[in-house]
């Protein structure tokens, strides 16, 4: 079906900068990424929506030789000899402990920390929930940098947690490659679903 | 602390729209929107990338006023009159069920519809991480139109799912009002954690 579509007030070269024409890249040229350039990008995508105004995502540069070694072995096979070789990789996790910061983030409803200290299970699914929307944000936010970006799920999370995280509530969701593509950084994209076929209307 | 931060790719006047100057709103005008304007919206975010391209997001656009008045009881109290009045509600959902579809997006590795037919937990939470991700897609593609959106996690996820998905795999994660903006549409914006605090470096 070829609907007439609307315009949308996003200049079509910024659709395909950040959608179209953004692929998830596997391979990089040597050109480095430097955390000023990461900073400056969450520094954009803090603006997204989350429940409560949490904020929950927490972004971990792992950019020293060291890092990089103690994460290789949690990453799943299929996965290593990238994020062995990517310019720099985030490991973004949610902080299950949000509910300390809400004071500060959600002013006008005092005693949320309070509510929220001992439902553990509550603050796990709600972290999970905006910090996956503010992964979203952060890979469309790397994209407007002129980055492209590797997101990854396999690996093992309880492993980099323990390695990376251990005595805090960071749980790790999603970790991700940051670089320029190389030649050879993509094969063809895979099927979308399309509006005509995801969108109903009761 | 001031940085001097780098150029992004992404024009100004995007991050403005898309980020900046975009906001959560409250009350919008009466001015409608079309399921149109909202599939051609998933027309772009919809290559917005997925854990093996499962796409689990679902859309349902709440558009007449019968599927109207069947959301609003499982609002809760706080979200009950904007989603009475916004000019379109959307109820975002991922889909559990997301395996069934693995052959056709993930066609270069078969036997994963099959392999995950038997393990609802893990396809539970993959599902929520990648619609996630798609929800935070979205947004931003609701402000790539022009809208303005106003998603929400205070409802009755349960009675939703029950109300419109029974006998499906579908599971509500947020629900968003969508339109344009009324003059009294939001508050000041509140806090956000910058990157200096939430990006550290290892």
């Amino acid at each position: 079906m070829t609907l007439t579509l609307p315009e949308l007030a996003l200049s079509a070269d910024a659709q395909d900068l950040l959608f179209r024409e953004a692929r998830t890249a596997n391979t990089f040229t040597d050109e480095p990424v430097t955390a000023d350039e990461i900073r400056a990008v969450y520094d954009l995508v803090k603006y997204g929506p989350t429940a409560m105004n949490s904020q929950p995502l927490r972004v971990t540069l792992v950019a020293s030789d060291e890092a990089r070694q103690r994460l290789l072995p949690h990453m799943s096979e299929g996965n290593r000899a990238k994020t062995g070789t990517a310019p720099l990789v985030a490991i973004l996790a949610a902080d299950v402990d949000f509910h300390e910061t809400l004071p500060e983030v959600f002013p006008h409803v005092p005693g949320m920390r309070d509510a929220f200290a001992g439902d553990v299970d509550s603050r796990a699914s709600m972290a999970t929930l905006s910090a996956g929307l503010q992964i979203g944000y952060f890979i469309v936010g790397v994209r407007a940098a002129g980055l492209f970006a590797g997101p990854m799920t396999g690996f093992d999370a309880a492993g980099i947690d323990k390695e990376f995280f251990d005595g805090t509530a960071l749980k790790t969701l999603v970790v991700v490659n940051i670089g320029h593509p190389a030649p050879d950084a993509y094969r063809d994209r895979l099927p979308r679903l399309d509006g005509a076929r995801v969108v109903t209307v009761v």
